[in-house]
């Protein structure tokens, strides 16, 4: 079933139009005959974003604040909203924040019809000392980019788009619940407006951030959950976009995910090929300690980026901090492919340790067990256990960067 | 990102919750676990689309009917569109008319994020008789039902809306020119309109219709256009949902086109696995005239459709002629796998006699060439010949019955 498209070596171009170059999707690096050229990818010699042009127009209904207690993820916004426009011609026109309302569009506007459309997710928190925080935007904006490049929407420069998000972020601040676990969760957006239904490189777009106030993920403690391993759909495959976060990597999800809990399940795993890899747990990366099979010493593995796997900011933490922290202790992290059938045979033998997805919302949800062909596989916590050693760590070392008590280079104070 | 707070509840007993269904995403047709049961991937339970409900508020601003020979596809539009509210309580609302005008959509609503958003295709003629006729307009419904309910957007009864369909189209005849070649372009389109930034099934959607008069495809005849052959990026997978017409599968295919274009081609050619097969030409499908080595009997081939092909209804429109009119000659109708080096093999050897695409927009789009691993494939035209026999020939068949020139249960009078 799975076709991995590995690189092979073709003839070298005879023809003047085809450039060895390497490919900006990443996947092919050298071999392929045709790649992606920067130039074509974005446009990126018109104006770029500028934070010193920046228009205020504050509201004039502030909203009253809801209780911290009654927070719901993304379903109540701050006062304001960040946009910015662009155009072919022009470049990024003057960023503004604006009270937060409805956009205006034509129906035949190319975000509604070809998903011309990629976003982040990313947080601002609230530390001891009252200032506001951001945890490694530079990652978000840096993927940011990636993704708009690879629907032929336009690329900013990342530096530019941080100070505009540190203001607006002070400007909601009073949004920001002083407690821990609670932040503001802030969603970059860029959408193509181009009005035609002709499926081309959108002429005209708009960047926009919203921000949504809001609480921890497990208000009373982890709670562990089950997942459901999918094998009758795909959610990524290698040359695809999977490892971009598009809108059009979303949608597709949901009726897996509804058929996971229409079996009780409160997600599903996603599996990759014949070989069923583990790939993701319904939109977050996936990880798990395992005792090795020979050596016996723990390893914490999660799937590498081979194109297939979102670039999460948090897997990407969780690594550096396990490197940091847990090789000393002994610990192997690896970046590799592991199929269902391993982490079976592990969980079998009792040398599954933990598993937990990762992910913005939740920093890290730890698994319970997998349903995978008729079988419950145990994921290695006891009954009364909602979650292992190693994702409870993680979860404290993740916050303690966030909010500010260890200060550290990943969080931007604003 | 995804907060899924349920109460963890324990999945039920290991047999239970496994039925050995089939999948209507029909790629794992029995074999496989788990399946997409009908009542997961639809709410159709609540009110229908209801034609006698149409409210009709006419423009007070009738616009000014362009040349004809000025006509850009998908660029005017005529001076209404169509719009049906739907959410998860009551269903379908009261189908309106009103004047083509922007969509007011809060930022949050999830078709900017996560591409809550599907489409159709079809074109409205108008016969000598000056009777305006849609062309299969049962396949365009049955294929947006199938598109809505794999991204858990609501279901419809196919018939209301072709009833609707008409109704609109006939409101707008007046932009539909007389000359042959010239249509209205009706783009059916729903998106999720629901507010809040969780991933799940939306509440909300919007079903409208806008209308844009279109040209032939080729006003001074045919072009043949060259094609490079993609083989660093995928359109579509098994178990993917490159055979629907979602939102989602058009962005991410500008890249690798306008790649193909800066090297001086029209389109790219979609190749999929390590066999390069050859799929689809930028969003149309393919169909391949070739003599076969063995026998040689002349054989017209198109990849079948096995989840990773779009279900054009041109494709099976050219299916059907071909078997009704071709197959009589001693032409086998084929639809199975055929990968690049078989293509390249039959040019080689003569035996290529001609290739095009197929789609609503050209009906026929004649392919000179293919740029494939450094060489050039000839698809059988001579240097001074625009398109093969069998593609002039599908062309006219296909005219034929879209305006009615010959009386087909396909044109359905409006």
């Amino acid at each position: 079933m799975m076709r991995r498209l590995l690189p092979r070596c073709a003839p070298r171009a005879t023809a003047a139009f085809i450039a060895p170059r390497r490919s900006p999707l990443g996947l092919f690096p050298a071999a392929r005959q045709y790649s992606i050229s920067p130039e074509a990818a974005s446009e990126t010699k018109l104006q770029d974003i500028d934070p010193s042009k920046l228009v205020l127009t504050r509201t004039s209904k502030p909203k009253p604040l809801k209780k911290a207690e009654d927070l719901v993820f993304g379903a109540t916004f701050t006062d304001h909203m960040l946009t910015i426009e662009w155009d072919k011609t022009t470049g990024w026109h003057n960023p503004h924040i604006v009270p937060h309302q409805n956009l205006s569009l034509d129906p035949a506007s190319c975000v509604f019809h070809y998903a011309f459309e990629c976003f982040e997710g990313m947080k601002a928190y609230k530390d001891k000392a009252g200032q506001i925080r951001l945890f490694r935007p530079d990652r978000n904006m840096e993927r940011f980019n990636k993704s708009a490049a690879r629907i032929a929407l336009p690329n900013f420069d990342s530096k530019a788009l941080i100070d505009l998000v540190a203001k607006f972020a002070k400007l909601e601040s009073r949004f920001i619940p002083e407690e821990r676990g609670y932040s503001l969760y802030l969603r970059p957006t860029m959408i193509g407006t181009q009005k035609t239904l002709g499926v081309n490189p959108p002429g005209s777009a708009l960047l926009y951030i919203i921000a949504s106030p809001v609480g921890p993920y497990y208000p009373t403690g982890f709670k562990a959950v089950s997942l459901e391993a999918t094998d009758y759909a795909v959610r990524a495959w290698p040359g695809g976009v999977g490892d971009k976060k598009l809108g059009a990597n979303y949608a597709p999800c949901i009726v897996p995910q509804r058929e996971a809990m229409s079996r009780g399940f409160q997600q599903n795993l996603w599996l990759f090929g014949e070989e069923e890899y583990v790939t993701e747990v319904g939109t977050m990366n996936f990880f798990v300690a395992i005792q090795n099979k020979q050596t016996g010493q723990k390893e914490l593995i999660t799937a590498p980026l081979d194109g297939t796997i979102l670039e999460g900011v948090t897997r990407d933490s969780v690594l550096s901090l396990a490197r940091e922290r847990l090789a000393p202790e002994g610990w192997n992290i690896v970046e590799r492919k592991l199929t269902m059938a391993e982490l079976d045979e592990a969980a079998t033998e009792g040398r599954l340790v933990e598993a937990f997805g990762a992910g913005t919302a939740a920093i890290v949800s730890p698994v319970r067990a997998i349903s995978w062909k008729g079988k419950m596989v145990s994921c290695g916590l006891k009954d009364h256990e909602e979650s292992g050693e190693i994702t409870t760590k993680m979860k404290n070392w993740m916050e303690a960067r966030q909010y500010g008590d260890e200060e550290h280079e990943w969080s931007y104070v604003c």
